[in-house]
């Protein structure tokens, strides 16, 4: 197996790259004045497994046509078999058709990779698992919550209890409470279609004097956490944190959460900001170590 | 044949319908918080034959993908075949490996497309017509040359001096001498594959005192066009034209070239600006009523 070191990735990959101790290769990138992509594969992929480790998060388009080049690359110049891992994979919330005429753009995604050359997926917290049934490969998904609430427990933190912002999440309060060994519960949440807003409302949950922690699996323009961090603080919380996979924090999402009190917010390289203070490095390489032996 | 208006081009999209004097189909499009494209079909696309007239200046990931999700929302909507409109099509001129571990973008770009649903293309003025071999669809490529000459004819410049700036685009100074009646020529160019500088030499020609038109296919950077017109200036032209099928017209191009003394840059609407001035409506129109009969 050889690591391609996607422009998106580029220290993820590399530590990916160490732990499982195999060669790497390199990806010379540029973007043209009028915004197209370049790549080159700076090495040999001749009869090789090659895993290309690229995460799709904004410019979300420009990051997939970069991934599709690689993996066309890596075929042209004789891969035999392209694996992309992808730690946020873009478009997999519009994974069914809410309103006729729609299109389901993960599936169309997922089309578009494997006819550019990619042979199997390996991806973490999708937000719906479900969606890896309509790839045209074969896909995995990983999961990252245990490392995040490994990170709290390293931080003092066992026992805290792990709160999903609505029920949907509540798997991964879930896996998270088998690391911190506390409570885990989730808050009701409602959102509308058309406006895409959201309100919660606390189902008596006991919190009061506890530290809570808010897992979900994106954080995206903040206002969940921040609906429940406030519904925390009136519960009597002792203290709030906020944990996600994929910080994507959008505008001003960051600055939103810690004004509602959040004392931190922790988040994973899959989108790289100086809120991935957990690495996905470990996760990922021991997926491609069991896809090798596999 | 119903006619889909892409984000990118609606108000092309819109004429050529009434040019062809069919359904035409609106697209539901915004863009998301974090940067994903969302469309939705709205109009019924049951057994039909769907144009999707949608163009992919920059951004031109943004605008492949979501041609790329148009394309498969027709076909799950019931489309019978999808054909793709697309006037500036992106990464044309990634069309040949010029260095060990490249891709052939284009090639990927319509393998990808072909994934999505397109089923036939339509492009205008691609940079070199040998890339649509490597398309695993039907292609067709239009020319707007004559188009563009027309606007000058009818601006009273009949015999004007089509100049090519470089060999490769003498044919597109040719196509031009057919409406004008003029002379036709090219100036030598040599680029360098690396730092992409070009440097041109004049080869004699006689524009001592005639209106000169530098004919070619995309202004990008514009350097190509402001060397050319310094030298047309040198060697006394009297007057001097730029016109291009798509003016990208990137940063500063447009000002740097009217500041080396062009008249006047004429472009058309594949790239939507103030320099469209030569609508591709009547030559899209025509070849989808050919596609239709033929």
């Amino acid at each position: 197996m050889k690591v391609i070191i996607g422009p998106a990735s580029t220290a993820l990959a590399e530590k990916v790259a160490e732990l499982i101790r195999c060669e790497k290769v390199s990806v010379a990138f540029k973007t043209f004045p009028d915004g197209e992509s370049y790549i080159r594969l700076e090495g040999c992929m001749q009869g090789e497994h090659a895993a290309i480790i690229q995460t799709t998060c904004a410019p979300q388009d420009s990051r997939l046509m970069q991934l599709a080049f690689m993996a066309a690359a890596a075929k042209r110049n004789g891969a035999r078999k392209v694996t992309a891992v992808v730690p946020y994979l873009a478009y997999a919330r519009q994974d069914k058709v809410f309103l006729a005429g729609e299109n389901i753009s993960i599936e169309t995604v997922a089309q578009m990779l494997k006819a550019a050359g990619v042979d199997a997926l390996v991806t973490v917290n999708i937000h719906a698992e479900s969606a890896l049934g309509m790839f045209p490969f074969p896909a995995k998904n990983l999961s990252a919550i245990p490392l995040l609430a490994e990170y709290f427990v390293q931080k003092g933190y066992r026992g805290a209890f792990a709160l999903a912002p609505d029920k949907g999440a509540l798997y991964i309060a879930q896996q998270a409470q088998q690391v911190l060994g506390g409570e885990a519960g989730y808050l009701e949440k409602q959102r509308d279609r058309y406006t895409g807003q959201t309100k919660q409302t606390c189902k008596g949950l006991d919190v009061k004097g506890k530290a809570v922690i808010i897992f979900d699996d994106i954080i995206s323009t903040g206002g969940t956490i921040v609906g429940a961090a406030e519904i925390l603080r009136e519960q009597g919380a002792a203290k709030v944190f906020a944990a996600c996979v994929h910080p994507l924090l959008i505008g001003e999402a960051e600055k939103r959460i810690l004004d509602a009190g959040v004392e931190e917010i922790v988040g994973t390289d899959s989108v790289p900001s100086r809120n991935s203070k957990v690495s996905l490095a470990p996760l990922i390489a021991n997926a491609l170590k069991a896809l090798e032996s596999g």
